[in-house]
C-alpha cells in the first residue's frame, strides 16, 4: 500500500457518501465548498433517500456512480462508517476520508474500532485519511474536503506553501491566518487520527508535488521514527524546507496531548535532534511556524549568518542588534571607504551596519538606493532587513516599493527582507518581487537565521553513517558487573583504564602494586548502579596499604551501606585524570539507538548540559555533538587549563554509537568517560548498563 | 528646575518658532497637524517674514504673542536655535522642544552645542525636549508637536497607554502599530538626546496622570540610575504597570547604540536586576512590548500564576500547554465531578484544563458557557485563556462576543483572554468587555505570565534595606594582600576561617599546629590576584610537615611563578569544606553598589551562573538571589548531598552587600564563599578588593 495519494490530494472525482442536502451540517458542507469553489472535477453526492443534493444529481450508492471515484468522504454515523468504506474498497476508490471521531482518542474500545477501519481500508487497497481528521483542501484545484467554515468563502490564490497537520483545527487556524497574511497555500492535509495516512506519508507527497516549495506542520507525536526520518531526507534531497511545529515539548504538554490523541510522544529531545539533522526548523509557536515559512517561500535559502541591517530608526537597529546577536548572525561592518563616501551625504547618520538612514531618506529619494547598493556590494552579506516603520502606510510606499524591488534586482544574491506596518496591497507588491514583510523587526532578524540554518544543513553534504557493531552480554543481565560491562564495551574499541579483578583486600593490594600508582578500587557487584553514594568508590590510593585499607573499610561490615549487597569481588583500576563527560546510548520508542555526550560532574548533571543524536555518529559528528555543549570550553582549556583530548572524547563517543545493542539492554552509560589532555586519549572509567 | 511638565504634555498654547507655511516642511508640519487634529488650545506661528502661517494669524516673535506660551516648539536652522531657546527663556514659557539634531550623538563639538542649550534652559528656567529628538503628542487634548508622517491623519481615541521613548522613529512605529492594534495611547514624548526633560521625567509626569493607568517604553540607555528607581518606584506605588523594551542587552546592540546615541549603557544585567525589584516587565521584542501593555492595559493585575485553557483544537491546548509550562504557569485540573458533569455533554472531549471544547461547541450554544463557568468557580485559576481559532471571522463572532462578555461579568475575579483571528469590530467588542485579544497562543499565555509577575511585584511589600557600614582600607590599595582584605570584611561581621599569619615556613609548621589540621597555606602579596594559577595556595595539609613541605614549594626558589612577586608571608587559615559560592559587591556606574552572588566552580564560572541586584540587600533578598541560581539545587542537597546552610550563605551576601565601599576601592569579591552543612555556617575562604 505504498502507492502515491494522488487521490487524496488531486482527486479527478469526489463522492460524498450521505451527503446532506443542508449545506450548514458537517455532512453537507463539503458539497456547498467544492460547488463554490468551482472545484474542477466531478462531484458525487451518495445518499439513498434523495434523488439531488444541493442541486447536484445524488447516488443511491458508491455502485450507482457508475465511474471509477478517486476519493470518496465517509460523512455518515459511526454506525455505518465500516459499511460505507467496504464499499469504497468494493467499488476500489482511490482513497477514503472519514471525520468522524470516537475512535482511538476516546480509549481501547475505540482503538479496536479503529484497528478495524485499518484492516478494512489495508485489506481493500483503498488509503484512508483519519478517522477523526478535518479531511484535506487544495487550493490549486479547488478541492476542499473538510467543514470548518473558514474555508468556506473567500477562496486563496493558490501558492507553493503545503501544509500537514495532525490537527484539524489547528491547520483551519493556520489556513485563516495564512490567507491574512497573503501566504499562499497549496495543499493540506488535516490527518487526525492516522490510522493509515499519516503525516510522513502526507510529507512525502508534498515533498513530490512540484508545485509545493516548502511545507509547514503541526505535530503532536508519531510512533514510526525511520519513516519520518525518510520523509525529511527526501525533503532535504529536494532542498524543500520543512517547518514543524512539534507541541507536546513540556511535560504539562506531554499529558495534555496523551489525553486527547493517541500519538506516542516519544522522549522530545530525540525530535530536536532528528529535526537537526535533516535541516528541519522546529517552530515553538505559531508566529515562528509563519515567520519561517513567508521567508523561505519567498525566495532561494542563504547560506551565511550575514546580514545587512538598515533602519530609519537608530533605536530599532539596537534591538535588531541584539536580536541578531542571539541567534548568531553576524553583522558585518561596511568598509570604511564605503562609509565615507555615504558620511559626505548623511553626516550624522551612523553607517556601520546597522546604517541608520536618518530621516533624510525620505527627502533625498537617491538615498536608499544608494544605501542598499552600499550593503549589499560591499558588506558581503546574504540578505539586507530593513526596517521601514510605518512607511508600508504612507504615501512614501510606491517609492520604497520601486526602490526595493530594483535594489532586489540589482542585487539578486543578496535578500532583502523588509520590517514594516504595510497595507496588504504594498505587502503583495513586495512579495511579488520575493521580499517578504515582517511587521516585527525581532522576527525578521530570527526568521533570517532560522531560514540560513535550513540552508546550511541542505548545503551540508550528507555524513556516511559508521556501521554499527553487534554486542553481546557475556553474563545473563542480572549478573553484569561493572567488569562484565566493561568487556561489553571491548568490540567497540574504547579505552578503558588498566583493571584488575581481585578477590579479596589483601588481592587488591597485590595486584595494585602491578598497575602501578595511584589506582581506585571499587566494589564489583551486579546490584550497584550509584558506588559513590554507597561507598563503594575510592580514588587515588597511592601505596598498597592504602588500597587494602581502603578496600577493608568498603566492604561490610565496616560498611554497612553494602549490607545485603551482592558483592563479586574488587576492581582495581589504573587511575586517570582529566575533564569528565557522561556519554551514553539507548533505544528511542520511535526513533531507534540514541547517543547523548554530557559534561560530567553534579553541576553539569543538574543542568542537563547534554547533546543528543541519531545512532550512529561519525567522530565528526560526536565532535560536532561536544562542541555544542555549554561547557565546551572546558574540554578547550578554559581560565588556564590544560586543553583536553576532545578528539579522543569524540572517537569514543562515535565508537559507543555503533553500538547495536543486545535485546535485553535499554542502554549503556559510560559515566564519567575520563578525557586525558590532549594528545594522551579518553577512557571508559566506569559502565553502567540497563 | 523640578516643576511639573503640564506644560509639555497639556499645553493651553503651542507657539511654533520659524513655523513653515508648507504642510509637508518639518517646520510646517506640526502646524498642519494641530489644525487637523483639531487642537483646543491655541497655536502661534512665529514667522517673521509671514504674516499668516497655514492660514493663522503669524507673529515676528515670540514676545509679539501677548500671552506667555506653555509650549514652544523650535523649528529654526541649527544657527538660530540657541536664539530661540533665549527668546523662550525672556519669555517665561513652559517648556520648549529642540527636534533639530548634530548635538551630542555627533561627538565632542555636538555635545559641547547641547550643553549650551542645556544651561540656557536650566538659567532661563524653560525645560527643554530634545534636541534630536521627535516631540510629543497627547490623543486627548489633540496636541501633535511631532513630524513624522504617521502622525498625519486617522487621529486616534485618546486611550490609558502612556508612551516614552528615546527613539522617535520607533515611537512613530509603535503609535502606528498601537493604531493598527486598537490599542489606545494617552500621552507619548519622544525624549531624544534628553539634554534637560529625560526618560524617567516623562515616566514621572504620566505616573501622575490620572488618565494614564500603564506605560510603555523604549530605552536605549540611562545614566541617572536613582533617579529611574525613584520614577520606578512611584509607578509601583500607584501600582501602573511600566512596560520597558531596554535594547543594547548584547555587544553588538551596545556597539550599535554607541554609535549613534550619547547614552550611557551601564551593565546590562543591572537593568534586569532593576526592572525587577520594581516590577517592571522589560520586554524583548516589539510583539511583547505590546503584547503585556495590551493585557495590562484591558483590567486588573493578576496575582497567581493559574491559568485555565479552553480551546476548539486540542493542539493549540498542547501548545499553550508547553508555553504555560516555559512560563511557570499553573494549569490547575478541573475536579472530576466538574468534568464528570460536563462529560455527560461532550463525551469524546478532554476535559481536564485544557478543556477541548470539540466542534460541538459551534453547535450546542449553551456548552462553551457552561465550561467557562466550570473554569472560572472550579479550577481556582486567574484567568481562562480561550483559543477560538478564526471564530472572530466568523459568522460566530457575535455569540462569541455575547457569551465571552456574560462569561467576564458572572466572574469579575477572573480574566477573560482570548487567542483568535477577529475582524477589527470584534476585537473592539471584546476590548469594551475588558478582554483582550491575541492572534497567537503562545503569546496570549506569556502575557499572562508577565501581567502575572507585575501583580506579584505590586503585591509584594517593599523591603526595608538594611544600613550600610563604612569599610576603611587598612593599608594603602597597593599593599593590600588577603590578611588586609579579610580584615576589611571584619565590620560586616561576615565569618571567615580563623588564620595566621606567618614569616617562614617553618613558622607556618608552628602556627598550623596551633590551629589544627586540616589546614590551607597561600602566599600573601598584595600582587597575587589568582592563587590557583600560580602554584600559591595548597589545600588538605594533614600536618606540620606537610605545611612546611608545602609551604617550601610554593616559594621561589622552588616555584618560579612567584619569581619577582613581593611575598610578604604566609597564610594558614583552618580548612573549611562545603559548597562554594563567588559573591561580590561592585559599583555600577548607573546604579551605584550593586551585590552578585553565584556558584564557584569553574563551569558555574563558565555559564556565569549568578544573580544581581542593588545593595543593600536583606537576608531574605539574598535567599531569593540564591534560590534563582540553577544550580541552587546543589545546597539544597541534590543527589543525596548534605543540605547546605543557605540561610548562612544569605547572611554573608546581605552583610556583603552593606558595605559602603571606599573611594579607592572599585569591589569586593569573595571567591569562594565556602557553604558548610545545614546549620554550620558560611566563611569567606578568599577576599579580593579592586
Amino acid at each position: 500500500m505504498n502507492y502515491s495519494l494522488d487521490a487524496l490530494f488531486k482527486p479527478n472525482s469526489i463522492a460524498i457518501i450521505g451527503a446532506s442536502n443542508d449545506p450548514t451540517r458537517v455532512s453537507g458542507r463539503p458539497v456547498q465548498m467544492l460547488k463554490d469553489a468551482g472545484y474542477g472535477g466531478r462531484i458525487y453526492p451518495v445518499n439513498p433517500r434523495r434523488d439531488s443534493v444541493q442541486g447536484l444529481r445524488s447516488f443511491s450508492s458508491l455502485g450507482a456512480v457508475g465511474e471509477r471515484v478517486d476519493l470518496v468522504l465517509i460523512a455518515v454515523p459511526a454506525s455505518g462508517v465500516e459499511d460505507a468504506l467496504r464499499d469504497c474498497c468494493a467499488a476500489r476508490v482511490g482513497a477514503a476520508i472519514v471525520f468522524g471521531s470516537g475512535y482511538a482518542e476516546t480509549g481501547a474500545h475505540g482503538r479496536t474500532a479503529q484497528e478495524r477501519l485499518a484492516a478494512i481500508a489495508r485489506t481493500g487497497g483503498v488509503r484512508l485519511l483519519g478517522p477523526n481528521c478535518m479531511g484535506m483542501f487544495n487550493t490549486r484545484e479547488r478541492a476542499y474536503v473538510t467543514f470548518p467554515t473558514v474555508f468556506s468563502a473567500d477562496w486563496p490564490e493558490p501558492g507553493n506553501v503545503g501544509l500537514v497537520s495532525q490537527s484539524g483545527a489547528f491547520a483551519a487556524f493556520c489556513y485563516s491566518r495564512a490567507k491574512l497574511e497573503g501566504l499562499n497555500l497549496s495543499y493540506g492535509a488535516m490527518t487526525g487520527n492516522e490510522a493509515d495516512i499519516d503525516f510522513a506519508d502526507c510529507l512525502e507527497w508534498l515533498i513530490k508535488d512540484e508545485t509545493t516549495k516548502i511545507i509547514i506542520g503541526f505535530m503532536e507525536g508519531f510512533a514510526d521514527g525511520p519513516k519520518l526520518c525518510r520523509a525529511l531526507s527526501a525533503a532535504r534531497a529536494e532542498r524543500k524546507p520543512v517547518i514543524i511545529l512539534k507541541v507536546g515539548r513540556s511535560p504539562l504538554g506531554i499529558a495534555t496531548a496523551s489525553s486527547h490523541t493517541a500519538q506516542l510522544s516519544g522522549e522530545d529531545a530525540v525530535f530536536d535532534a532528528v529535526f537537526a539533522e535533516y535541516g528541519v526548523h522546529r517552530a515553538k509557536t505559531v508566529d515562528e511556524l509563519f515567520d519561517v515559512a513567508r521567508l523561505a517561500a519567498s525566495g532561494g535559502l542563504p547560506v551565511r549568518l550575514r546580514l545587512g541591517i538598515l533602519t530609519i530608526s537608530g533605536g530599532a537597529g539596537v534591538l535588531m542588534s541584539d536580536v541578531a546577536y542571539d541567534c548568531g548572525v553576524t553583522v558585518p561592518q561596511l568598509p570604511e571607504p564605503v562609509q565615507r563616501e555615504l558620511r559626505v551625504r548623511v553626516p550624522f547618520a551612523s553607517l556601520h551596519n546597522p546604517i541608520d538612514t536618518t530621516g533624510q531618506v525620505l527627502d533625498d529619494k537617491t538615498l536608499l538606493p544608494a544605501m542598499l547598493d552600499a550593503l549589499c556590494s560591499h558588506a558581503d552579506v546574504d540578505a539586507v532587513t530593513g526596517f521601514y516603520a510605518g512607511m508600508g502606510l504612507s504615501d512614501a510606499a510606491p517609492q520604497l516599493v520601486d526602490q526595493l524591488t530594483a535594489a532586489a534586482k540589482r542585487h539578486p544574491n543578496v535578500r532583502q527582507i523588509v520590517c514594516a506596518l504595510c497595507t496588504p496591497a504594498v505587502r503583495d507588491a513586495l512579495w511579488a518581487a520575493g521580499i517578504p514583510v515582517f511587521g516585527e523587526p525581532s522576527r525578521a532578524i530570527a526568521a533570517f537565521a532560522a531560514v540560513t540554518r535550513i540552508g546550511q544543513a541542505f548545503t551540508r553534504p550528507a555524513e556516511m553513517k559508521p556501521a554499527p557493531i553487534a554486542l553481546h552480554l557475556p553474563v545473563a543481565p542480572a549478573a553484569l558487573d561493572e567488569e562484565h560491562a566493561t568487556a561489553l564495551l571491548s568490540p567497540l574499541g574504547i579505552c578503558t583504564p588498566t583493571a584488575r579483578r581481585a578477590a579479596t583486600p589483601k588481592e587488591a593490594g597485590d595486584v595494585s602494586e602491578a598497575l602501578g600508582f595511584p589506582v581506585v578500587v571499587k566494589v564489583l557487584s551486579p546490584a550497584l548502579a550509584h558506588k559513590t553514594e554507597t561507598g563503594a568508590v575510592t580514588l587515588n590510593l597511592q601505596s598498597r596499604g592504602e588500597v587494602v585499607e581502603a578496600s577493608l573499610s568498603m566492604l561490610p561490615p565496616r560498611n554497612d551501606r553494602l549490607k545485603g549487597v551482592p558483592v563479586t569481588g574488587l576492581y582495581v583500576v589504573e587511575m586517570k585524570m582529566g575533564v569528565e563527560l557522561i556519554i551514553g546510548i539507548h533505544r528511542d520508542p520511535v526513533f531507534g539507538p540514541v547517543i547523548m555526550a554530557g559534561m560530567g560532574g553534579i553541576y553539569a548533571e543538574l543542568l542537563q548540559d547534554t547533546a543528543i543524536a541519531l545512532a550512529p555518529v561519525t567522530p565528526a559528528a560526536a565532535l560536532g555533538m561536544l562542541r555544542s555543549l555549554s561547557g565546551f570550553h572546558i574540554l578547550e582549556g578554559a581560565r588556564g587549563r590544560p586543553r583536553c583530548d576532545a578528539d579522543a572524547a569524540a572517537d569514543a563517543i562515535s565508537r559507543l554509537s555503533r553500538a547495536s545493542l543486545p535485546a535485553e539492554c535499554h542502554g549503556i552509560e559510560i559515566n564519567p568517560l575520563i578525557v586525558g589532555a590532549e594528545g594522551s586519549g579518553a577512557w571508559a572509567a566506569d559502565c553502567l548498563v540497563t
